[in-house]
């Protein structure tokens, strides 16, 4: 039974790291001892192991050992014998190439589909989406694909901002550019506010968390769905 | 003697496309009759045609003919036959996958350095970079690689946004994401702030327009150079 969280952010603002997730993950990681680290995103540029310390200090708070994938020396072995995940937020970029390259892309992919709990913020949720071309960040590095796992029938754009009245700022707003994705491709994108989650427990797939999303389907106006609802396109 | 112009922007809040430009591109256009229109990089998805329209009415307005690459059936040769280039904006990852795909990107890039005029604005500023890779765009294609026609020794954040004070968005920062860069790649980066462009006649490289930019080197704390300045670094 598939069963995953992908939160658009990892932090409230006024809030601490991770914070607002700790029921969440009490829910999730039910019964689990030990959650399997993804730190490639490697947010602001700090190391695995800063980023693995961070990480794990929250959860141990929390009763969970936390271990970097990065510490394996076979990680495809740590990802086949993993009872939980939880890859952070940083650069998708990043994170996507480090994944490929080291051919766990994919066996991330099963070992979620197969029912290993997936928690998965920001960048780390961007990758549960079929593709990851609706982030927000920059292009640091080049990965040899943007093909994600899949989790979900559609992409994701966490951090989603409506747009900002009065800001006499020209570049594109984030619905012009998840427009122009579209144009490429027909795929529906949800755009996940911060304080929002995709919650997915097998073939169910809802929407929950503090606000609403806006869904952008291709030729078709943008919804809103509200927390609690089904997400049944794509 | 190469002579570019590289404008952060195409349009200034409450103005019309390029009327803030008209005085750039007399002086960088002086005594040439027509352009040729770069559009790939299609804003919000409109066709090559459209936004050669909407291009070429502001041209003609001016006195210059405008002519889209795409037009031609030999495109290469169009390049090295032009009196000069302009390259409108939209999204960097579309005109660089078509510049790369139709072997235009090192044809465009040696018909500046040797001379032809080149305008361009957002991202066909970008592409005057070293690479892509500072881009705000999102990913919306795949393009073969993110090198770009390297006329300068540094890389350009157009469109470049101070934080906003108060807003409670926890995605990372545009400063955040270039230090982000630079810890994968030693290479400086100019934010240009709209009404701003860079000026390179020759050798020589200034900033030019309204308001200063922001400079980011590696491992050294950022710093704004005012309009006029020389810009040595890279």
């Amino acid at each position: 039974m598939k069963n995953v969280v992908l939160a658009s952010t990892s932090t409230l603002h006024g809030e601490t790291y991770l914070s607002y997730l700790l029921p969440v993950m009490k829910e999730l990681f039910a019964g689990i001892t030990e959650v399997i680290f993804v730190p490639y995103a490697r947010p602001g540029g700090i190391s695995h192991d800063e980023y693995t310390e961070k990480a794990a200090t929250v959860f141990a708070a929390a009763g969970y050992k936390l271990r970097g994938l990065h510490t394996f020396e076979e990680p495809a072995a740590a990802i086949r014998d993993a009872q939980a995940f939880f890859t952070g937020g940083g650069n998708t970029f990043l994170l996507v190439k480090q994944l490929h390259e080291l051919g766990l892309m994919e066996l991330l992919g099963a070992a979620v589909e197969q029912g290993t709990p997936y928690l998965g913020t920001s960048a780390g949720s961007n990758i549960g989406g079929v593709n990851m071309q609706t982030t927000n960040d920059m292009p640091i590095v080049y990965p040899p694909s943007f093909q994600t796992m899949g989790l979900i029938p559609f992409n994701l754009n966490p951090h989603y901002l409506d747009p900002i009245p009065g800001l006499p700022h020209m570049g594109e707003s984030r619905e012009t550019r998840i427009r122009e994705f579209q144009v490429q491709q027909d795929l529906p994108v949800v755009g996940l506010r911060e304080g929002s989650w995709i919650r997915i427990k097998d073939k169910r797939v809802t929407l929950e968390g503090a606000l609403s999303a806006k869904i952008f389907e291709k030729d078709k106006e943008a919804y809103e769905v509200e927390v609690g609802a089904e997400l049944t396109f794509g």
